[in-house]
């Protein structure tokens, strides 16, 4: 197919003018589609509702050092889940806390505690004027509005095909003490899908922080969410990284079954250094009396232990690929060889990142929304949502069917090329 | 039975060789009894197993509206649920918002997020050079640590048989602008049982603060935990009466099922005006995705309604006044007409308090400790655990079974007598 730039005016207008057609056609017909956010889709959810059946009426609801789950005890989560947490984020059970539903709301703890404890008695963050976080963009634009609420200020970092730009990582973090924090998801990237390579989570683990406060907030959402049983992704674990380089208490370990179990009645682990886990426990203990433990209970007698919860995660794989190549073959098809964009082939996680040409992304995400599919708005995966190109889009396939995914994709690719031959009408 | 205030000398050196006799036999016994936390007992858990099988594999997992409980939404609870706990408030569905677990963690990330964020617009606490809170005492150790955790200064209020001195708090509140706060339990009061009258709650709606960030925290903890069906306390609504005093922002009320359902595994609200509601909600949309809606959606159909629930919650009820009785009948029994203490006979809650001679808690307490019998600690009821009188002792009856109960309450009242007996031989 001939590239866009390489097309002269008049061949620029007579493709525009078809695929205008085309996209009055697909205006009329209707469709509602959503694929602004990462939520799984209705198949996936019922993979998880015998879960609702391993704990009931006629269950022992003891754990297996005879806590009784349905009472007051086990801040730190039941042992059985510490296990299963800590078999999955690959640590020790004791560097993990069980928490409740959601490790978006550890991150904005630990953040909010720095903010009037400090971190491990180091001033408040709220006393001092610089607060900073480093953001690798594209990134998840709950992270980015986490730090925004506080005030803190954001700096990009360009994500290369291996991680962050860790040149600049270290020349902030190394030389500038009011940089407190890095968002990470390093593993099938939110959106980007890529996967920080060994080279530059061992570059991380050896950073010597200006701030003795400085943490790395490491995401580890997609740590088994592969899409294919040949192409895994496997990244060097960061808190033992630290640990060898001498570093051991700069990490903050996030994960959760979310998107294993059920967003929003899965359950959620801090994973940490022994110290950093102590800390945290005592600072826990002030804030509640301890998390739903018979749900930990639920999880831990479903999945029993972490090969099962690996078999299950092909279950998701085989609903969820589909729906990615629906979005890559429709990119292949409508948009290789155009030059109106890159996009990643995700080996795992929960989106495709499309980079458009530079200024196309709003007028593309309108465009789809006017022939009825929601993305995620253009700019969210940047802090402040401030794309300074205007170029990246998070697409999201997990949500609707494959069929509808199709569809979707079809339109989107549509407004690519609409928008992006008006690019080249006005270079 | 002659007081201990009139024996002489002999009398009292007679009695308390004959009662140091029997604690030595039951100190040799060797019991373990807990009574030093309001858990409830394994019987009362028992009351709600049937919860675990009302939501299973079978169910239909939507809500009334149609939402899927197993995926993320909803941040304010789904409507069945918003519905039951604003029945069991008594305020409008619109003023609540339901979260995950635990109540105390609405009421620590209340204090948290007026650190850092201020109240509704005011410059954040850890901006002011003084913040200070008002804590009726004796009160409930948890929160007091909550405030302690913030460096906010602790200013005890005393409290008489219809809640606390209202003429010491609209001092402080209507004069002191760093008074941002006071914590209430309304109704069966933690520890003390009484219940806040109807001109109390009155002149907390028509407190006129200094500070416009005033809030009252409002722990309805055990706002339907009766024990008898013909001695209920009611309480005016203190939303309602704010409402009416033209102060419907200043008070957060909160609630769960802690000690209805499951410990840990219920379901906890705030309830507020509009505004307040408005405001938080968008809070809580930066800190997390939304609580679990499968546990909310489980206490819905458990219970169906309010009036379910309120017939519930005899069967509560039944297992507690026994235990309750215990050691109401072991004060009568042992203690009455001896001048050596005071307590009060509560209609509902999980506390009895028992006021010793001054001095004589932390003695009674240890005493209890090495018969076996863990209380909680004393002092605990006060800011900072300092009892300036080293009086109150607080009684968690719950948990024992009724004739461990019966036990420990005899350990108890023989402790008392001994301690006092070295009191007044000390006089």
């Amino acid at each position: 197919m001939k590239s866009y730039k390489e097309m002269d005016q008049n061949e620029l207008l007579t493709m525009k003018a078809a695929l205008e057609e085309k996209y009055k056609e697909e205006q009329a017909k209707g469709l509602k589609l959503n694929m602004a956010r990462g939520k799984p889709g209705a198949s996936q959810l019922d993979l998880a509702m015998g879960m609702l059946d391993v704990v009931n009426s006629a269950s022992d609801m003891r754990t297996v050092l005879g806590n009784d789950t349905r009472n007051y005890g086990d801040i730190d989560g039941i042992g059985e889940c510490r296990r299963l947490m800590a078999d999955m984020l690959e640590v020790e059970k004791d560097n993990i806390i069980v928490y409740g539903n959601s490790s978006l709301n550890i991150m904005y703890d630990r953040v909010s505690h720095s903010m009037t404890h400090g971190v491990a008695g180091s001033t408040p963050w709220c006393k001092l004027d610089n607060v900073k976080f480093l953001c690798p963009v594209p990134g998840y634009d709950r992270h980015f509005r986490i730090t925004e609420y506080f005030g803190i200020e954001m700096i990009n970092i360009p994500m290369n095909e291996d991680g962050p730009d860790m040149d600049l990582v270290e020349e902030y973090v190394n030389n500038d003490d009011s940089v407190k924090g890095i968002w990470c998801v390093p593993k099938y990237s939110n959106p980007t899908g890529i996967s920080y390579s060994d080279e530059v989570v061992r570059r991380f683990a050896n950073l010597k922080p200006a701030a003795n406060d400085f943490r790395i907030y490491w995401d580890n959402a997609y740590c088994i969410h592969h899409l294919y049983d040949d192409k895994q992704d496997e990244i060097l674990n960061i808190l033992k990284e630290c640990e060898k380089a001498g570093n051991p208490d700069m990490v903050y370990m996030f994960g959760s079954t979310s998107k294993i179990t059920f967003p929003g009645a899965g359950i959620s682990a801090l994973a940490a250094s022994f110290d950093n886990v102590d800390r945290i426990k005592k600072q826990l203990s002030i804030q509640t009396i301890g998390h739903d433990k018979i749900n930990q209970l639920r999880h831990a007698r479903f999945f029993g232990n972490i090969d099962n919860l690996k078999a299950y995660m092909k279950k998701h794989a085989e609903l969820l690929r589909p729906k990615f190549e629906a979005v890559l073959d429709a990119f292949d098809r409508d948009l290789e060889g155009l030059e109106v964009g890159s996009w990643v082939k995700p080996h795992g996680g929960y989106f495709i990142s499309f980079n458009a040409l530079p200024g196309c992304a709003k007028k593309i995400v309108a465009m789809c929304k006017d022939a009825g599919v929601v993305l995620t708005g253009a700019g969210a995966t940047y802090p402040y949502g401030k794309d300074p190109l205007d170029s990246n889009i998070r697409i999201a396939p997990s949500f609707p069917t494959t069929e509808e995914m199709q569809k979707a994709a079809e339109i989107f690719t549509l407004c690519v090329r609409i928008v992006s031959l008006d690019y080249y009408l006005n270079q």
